[in-house]
């Protein structure tokens, strides 16, 4: 379930989802916020004396959600145990009365939890511009309650799609000393293709206890590597968030590397779903770079080349189209050495030391064709329907991957028909 | 033929392009280095003590024939009077005979020519990774210079282009204290989606005489306001070039703003075209943006928003897709008060203070499929079939205007069925 690319380590899949991880709770109902009727209101209630850690958009405009979880754990050092998400409207463009509706619903979520509202954070995702309706909203929260299970994780991760075709979950197990640590995650977002209705939303528990910083530093790194290191189309939500819960025994630091490695698989499968996920698309692409003077460079070429249409159109098409890579590559604002440029599809190398090489061109048009025939659900996306892009820039120690998702014509179709 | 938006001052159009300046020659002819046997070398002559201005791709994987131009006009101060363009290779990614064959070409056109090797430019445009067939190209230069003529513009136009629908020129003149002075310019690409076969290449012609650096310096605004401010998909070309040539009897030094004016918008023209001429577009989109804290500012908003994949399919589907817009602009890396913003798309008015406004949504739709009735050849592009946003995004005296294209499926199909 975890790429071959993503040192995860000891770390072994379990079933479940944010809810595997003990003493976590949750709930997915339908408030009725949704037109559709699908379930539309969810609730993470994390154990007491948990932490969390988020990583926002960096959009500058953006939801009044966004800024209250922000702020809020930015003023408490990340104390927080819960988050509700309504996923029928954004919440964005909706000026004061949207920070104020943020207001209200946490903290007559804090009032029946009998918490401090500090401590509760909200997520919407669904049209941009509309209001929430209030009234639907808060008559929900007493039933959204006494949904909570440990069982919910299904139910909390049904709850905040919109656009999304399939559902977002992982969970991870390893033994850490003498003790069992499992991590726990779901995610929402067809890849920021469809900003009126979109929105990347990521969530994660831990059942072991971190500092605050130390957890928030640990977080954002793996942010970096997964939900910061995907693309679909290059546009940013207004919404998007990623909160991460740890809360249980206090970990020995002899363990947080370990634990690190399951917080970033867990981060990096949430972040492929959502990507391969993406509207339209056939195929996950992974890009890997190698040999750049850091990992930061390595992964801006990675994500230049993944987030190049012309790359995209490509792999659509199945054509092994070497130039455009390179291309793309090459204006990633990165120094690198042209003439050291090597370039494999799968086990195909198109490149070396900065030219074409002759190569078997059906054998790897045949090699994307067959990616595309895999399919994603409950197998691992590294091995089924991934076309692999490995590009060795040089001889530096920086790597790093990035991943995307072909562009069709339906994606054109999809986007161009749909009509605020 | 200029657009409302630049402020091309006194300048009119006149008929032709790079030749229309005085003492410019040129020519265009079939080397047989295109399969398809059209025009595929082109040449142009500037008079005695030209100097030349350039501009040239950021990429890092550029082709030999792009160092070659940047090392002569820097070693030499812009002393250069020949540009020669072969439009079946790009001589990209071809090693060292990459540059030894453009080292080679222009050695022998300058024998031909009797003037300095270091006067003498290449340009190369067309399949990557493919060396030019140098036989073919050295046999073909005493025809191509026996066309060279004062009339030749319309045919090195021609030579030039490669996947391009249509030719792109234009002149500009105007009276400058007692004298006439023209600009010409000429121009190819498909907005640089066309990696393999594309590239940007633009020409300008001036027959008034400016001192080396000043017109660098001015050649380089005008390309920052135009080349520089198109997008069709975000990726950049290994060739791109800009040249421009000033040659004639010195200008006072009291007409530069106004020679300025027509340089800046003889480019945008010429950008304006290749936007339009983007595979599978079916209109020109012109986003202005105003009330930024400086220039580059509101250029960098207006260029991410026409370059987000949403807002140009949301355009394709000639739907007013407001949120797209505003979300674009908060993700430039540009400050701004979202709570500020305004929005037109031509005359309707769809946002103010950073909320949505109620507004007549088949009209502002109808605005959109008329503007895709118009075409583009011959008339203005600003008034035929260009969709023009208006984004206010403050009180600051920074305004920029960037141009792009929609997407559309037909764009998809094209460069997904392309095979190498």
């Amino acid at each position: 379930m975890v790429s071959s690319t993503s040192a995860s380590g000891p770390w072994q899949p379990i079933p479940g989802g944010l809810t595997a991880p003990r003493g976590f709770l949750a709930a997915g109902i339908t408030a009725g916020l949704k037109p559709s009727g699908n379930p539309d209101l969810s609730l993470l209630l994390a154990p007491e004396g948990a932490v969390c850690a988020g990583s926002f958009t960096t959009s500058l405009v953006r939801a009044a959600c966004v800024d209250l979880c922000a702020d809020r754990l930015k003023a408490s050092g990340g104390q927080a145990r819960v988050v509700l998400t309504n996923s029928g409207q954004a919440n964005a463009c909706t000026g004061e009365r949207g920070l104020a509706d943020s207001l209200t619903a946490t903290a007559a979520l804090a009032a029946c939890l009998a918490i401090a509202p500090e401590q509760v954070l909200i997520c919407s995702t669904g049209v941009i511009g509309v209001p929430i309706p209030m009234d639907t909203l808060l008559a929900s929260l007493e039933p959204l309650i006494a949904a909570l299970s440990p069982a919910g994780g299904d139910a909390a991760a049904r709850a905040i799609l919109t656009t999304d075709l399939v559902e977002k979950q992982i969970a991870l197990e390893t033994s850490l000393g003498s003790r069992s640590v499992r991590i726990g995650g779901m995610a929402k977002g067809s890849g920021m293709i469809h900003p009126d209705m979109a929105t990347m939303l990521g969530y994660l528990s831990c059942d072991a206890g971190v500092p605050a910083e130390v957890w928030q530093a640990m977080v954002s790194r793996a942010v970096a590597r997964s939900f910061n290191a995907i693309t679909v189309d290059g546009d940013t939500s207004t919404n998007d968030t990623f909160l991460a819960f740890a809360a249980g025994e206090p970990l020995a630091s002899e363990h947080w590397e370990v634990l690190e490695q399951g917080v970033t698989a867990v981060a990096q499968h949430l972040a492929r779903a959502i990507a391969r996920d993406g509207e339209g698309a056939t195929c996950l692409i992974e890009v890997q770079v190698e040999g750049a003077a850091d990992e930061a460079g390595a992964r801006a070429i990675a994500r230049t080349v993944c987030g190049s249409s012309l790359v995209k159109c490509a792999i659509h098409g199945r054509d092994p189209n070497w130039g455009r890579i390179v291309a793309a590559a090459g204006r990633a604002g990165v120094r690198f050495d042209p003439e050291a440029v090597a370039l494999w599809l799968g086990e195909h190398q198109l490149m070396a030391a900065g030219q074409p090489l002759t190569f078997d061109r059906p054998a790897a048009s045949l090699y994307m064709k067959e990616r595309a025939a895999g399919t994603y659900l409950g197998s691992d996306p590294a091995s089924s329907d991934t076309v692999a892009i490995r590009l060795v820039v040089g001889e530096g120690p920086g790597r790093g991957t990035a991943w995307g998702c072909d562009l069709s014509d339906q994606y054109v179709r999809i986007n161009a028909d749909y009509t605020t």
